[in-house]
């Protein structure tokens, strides 16, 4: 039997472009010879298609989609993903599904039982969880088909009480499929395969897994789709951050006919949670992960220039160099905004960096605008002293004339800021926190300078000065960062044990940080909610990105 | 037997506070002979705490706070809310709980089994659904427990399969006692009332309902606790928007010693779902709950003064009005920033309405700010006609004056936009949409003009020709809204069908509005979700507000 995997980049709600990709893999495979071909999660919609799906126009539109698409799966077996309709009265009004398709009919519909509900997931807020379990029928095959998460529920601390393969192996099945739209983080890709050889390993069966790629907003679908035979030996890989399409010949004895990628004694068996930020340096990784994230949201929301303020700093450096990576230089215009407070390393460092990209860039003094802004306010301001607040003024003013730029030529102005400056609420609303797309909002400043390493692995794209440079707002004369912050080798630290790891101030003083350090960054971050909950969507690399996957209370009295 | 609701309102992780109210209520009751005192769900950590309750610390506080409670519960019952560690393997490690103490001892613990995840919603993000069902035997009466949605599985579409008190009515309880934090809109009420009298018409038992009160960031948690007695008679209704204790002495016979409030024949049996935006018009509940949301932000955030920019027009007039109320006038202070552009019955308008007011008001005209923005543009700009780059550098203008005054004296800027504006796009990003708090952003403009003659019910609070001039943002020569919008009293019926109503547009065409506007108005709609994701939080009134209870895609492609 031959059978395809179709690793496909959809867009959220676009029916037409969707339904066009999925019958276009159809024909293909059909002209290959395919008897079977699997699409990811979701297919016809895209995911998350999030609270559109409470929209009965949204879901008759998917409908019309699977419509459309069984036409083609005449002579082939089509498993696509779509919501579909609970006929229950009581529960949920939908299901997550997979529809199979054949001779031009829904043969099956498939349920996903167990619905991820915690970090980037909500797919409870939407779906009924399936309480029947079926295989499926084709050529003499039994399929056990599940979606995603249904083949997630391992360990020593299920988060689920069922296990759906567990009710499936009852009826016998020869081989698994699996449906997923499972996004990309930095530990992801090694999770993936050991969780999915995991299954194999524990039935026995073959697995067609089936995963998403694309970027959605924030979320980042790495695609990798896998094949593994009944004695977990990889069969086939698909590359990660591209669509592709690809089969195998399953023999009748669960063995495959593939040259084997990684046999199952070599399949490493990863720590699933590693413990500490430095463990975390699938740098290359994250690079392209940023890159798919600026691609689709641009092609996606048809856009194609973007705009940022360069300001000679390591931040809009790695910003700049990956927007002329993912979008072309000459769709790329950086502007540099010296205050009085700018050092003159400052801009040459902006020109420098710019001529090696050979992107357009302007300089744009603020002096006059941060003067008038001054004068304005001095009747109210009476010569108060330098605060605060004449920083911001100079971030915002920064902040008004990129937007400024953006709204009069139709650019996209990409945000800056890193990790770690959104946890301590190191960075000006409307300022330098302004922005339509969050690049670095999910990379901690170490590994800020790790992207710019890895930026410079063939060349010297960045200057060397501004990796070497300690970091400055250049806000007021010879500020630095290390006057507000700690440490950046110790605060990344920190704040990945708190973010990420969710530990509390006593696990992480048992670390051996010290004591009064914690306490004061994890009031940082708790205060600065209010901030982050203006920030634009963060590109999310990590098991654990600011934004809809981190959902906190504002007005909160908590280590803070 | 003597029954206590304590209607209180608890500040999130704020544990020293919340444990010290509850204990007090718990002191009182007691000296008044009380048997049984019932607190609202989750009431030692406050709802919702969200992310907050993945940390082990977090619970570890929660367990500690219900041991210095427990001490107190020697000769009472006490009731209270608290999440609970699940100490079964498979599934997830919390409950959603009710903690029984009586005798210094936790007696029973009551896990909540209906676990809303909808709208504001997030419980199965935390909470494993409780799976077993036991009424608590105390001073001879059976009780059957549960929590807030427990009770609200009725109607003609369940969203669940299971119904908790038919699973507890099988041990034949004499009362039941509901622990709720149920969040108000203006429909909230009379629903409210509705669901719990149609329990009691059920089961045909008492009914002890007790509501947290206080707003948490957006969400305003209205009180209006109730009891009915086992004929549904309501005998007993506390306060909206306000803390209570109160009590009852149950019979055994379950008749209820008090006066009854509302006969049950009297209860009117409204309609659960107005379809329409007229139906809605409890603004003196509204009236009150903005009122509460902007009091219990400032209180719980540590903030005393606001500021905001006020226009000339109606939605900052009635913020200001709203926030000298909720804040005292003398903590609010009101910045009028006329550009070229103003007319001068702007400035008039609002100086009138500061007096009326008597808040502290300054006028600081953005002229050179502005025009210092078009010269250092003008090297880019090279003349180019205006357009929105320059109406939007007068609003950013105006934001950054306004952060800049707040920064340097600490106060919050109140944001004045309102849900028409918000919900097409009509607004300035890091401009007029910039602020800590979106006093009026679930507010359609036809509701804030009912708000604004409500203020104005006893005496001319807001000039009358802040109400009936035409609506202006003043950004460009003789701008009026309905340049770039439709009228106000069609879009906000549009509006309020697509947002409130989840309908479609074939189904909001066939009420009669013009098919073209409506594609029109729902494309805006859709294509504005990027500005709305950077927008403060608003103080929720209605059944679907913008923010943390409406999750759409900005990456997609539907209706836009």
């Amino acid at each position: 039997m031959k059978i395809f995997l179709a690793q496909q980049n959809y867009h959220i709600g676009n029916f037409e472009s969707n339904t066009a990709k999925i019958i276009a893999a159809i024909q293909e495979a059909k002209a290959q010879g395919g008897d079977l071909i699997v699409f990811s999660e979701m297919s016809v919609c895209g995911y998350p298609a999030r609270d559109f799906v409470e929209f009965k126009d949204f879901i008759d539109k998917c409908y019309e989609s699977i419509d459309l698409i069984k036409q083609h799966a005449d002579t082939i077996g089509v498993f696509v993903g779509s919501p579909a309709r609970n006929p229950v009265r009581e529960g949920k009004d939908l299901f997550n599904a997979a529809f199979f398709l054949y001779e031009g009919k829904v043969q099956a519909e498939i349920h996903k039982t167990l619905l991820p509900t915690y970090d980037v997931f909500d797919e409870y807020r939407y779906f009924e969880p399936s309480y029947d379990w079926n295989i499926v029928e084709f050529k003499g095959k039994k399929l056990a088909v599940t979606i995603c998460e249904d083949i997630w529920n391992l360990g020593d601390n299920p988060l689920y009480r069922i296990c759906p393969m567990d009710k499936l192996m009852e009826q016998q099945p020869d081989v698994m499929i699996n449906l997923s739209a499972s996004p990309f983080d930095y530990t992801h890709d090694e999770d993936r395969k050991s969780v999915i050889k995991a299954n194999v390993l524990k039935y026995r069966i073959p697995m067609f897994y089936c995963n998403a790629v694309g970027s959605q907003t924030e979320i980042v679908f790495d695609g990798a789709s896998l094949i593994f035979d009944k004695d977990a030996n990889l069969c086939k890989a698909l590359p990660m951050f591209a669509e592709a399409l690809e089969c195998v010949e399953l023999n009748d004895d669960g063995t495959i006919d593939a040259a084997i990628v990684e046999p199952a004694s070599r399949v490493p068996d990863k720590e699933l949670n590693p413990t500490a930020l430095e463990e975390h340096l699938n740098i290359a990784q994250v690079h392209d992960a940023l890159i798919m994230g600026i691609q689709d949201y641009f092609k996606k929301m048809g856009f194609t220039k973007a705009i940022l303020g360069s300001s000679g700093g390591i931040d809009s450096a790695v910003v700049l160099a990956l927007a002329c990576e993912a979008l072309g230089a000459e769709n790329v215009r950086a502007v540099l905004m010296p205050s009085p407070y700018s050092t003159s390393h400052s801009v040459d460092d902006a020109v420098a960096l710019s001529k090696n990209l050979n992107n357009a860039y302007d300089i744009v003094r603020i002096d006059d605008v941060y003067e008038s802004f001054l004068q304005t306010l001095e009747p109210i301001f009476h010569g108060l002293p330098f605060s605060l607040a004449e920083e911001n003024i100079q971030s915002r003013s920064r902040g008004n004339l990129l937007m400024a730029i953006a709204n009069k030529f139709g650019y996209i102005l990409l945000n800056t800021s890193n990790k770690s400056e959104l946890a301590t609420g190191y960075g000006t609303l409307y300022g330098d926190m302004a922005g339509g797309l969050g690049v670095l909002g999910d990379c901690y400043k170490l590994q800020v300078y790790a992207l710019a390493n890895y930026i410079n692995r063939n060349r010297e794209i960045i200057p060397a000065h501004i990796i070497t440079k300690a970091p400055s707002a250049e806000l007021r004369p010879n500020q630095k960062d290390s006057d507000s912050l700690p440490d950046y080798s110790v605060l990344d630290k920190i704040l990945y044990q708190y973010i990420e790891m969710r530990h509390g101030p006593a696990e992480i003083k048992a670390q051996g940080f010290d004591a009064a350090l914690v306490d004061r960054t994890l009031k940082m971050v708790n205060n600065n909610e209010y901030k982050r909950n203006q920030f634009c969507p963060i590109i999310r690399v990590s098991p654990k990105a600011f934004g809809v996957g981190r959902r906190v209370p504002i007005v909160g009295k908590y280590l803070n």
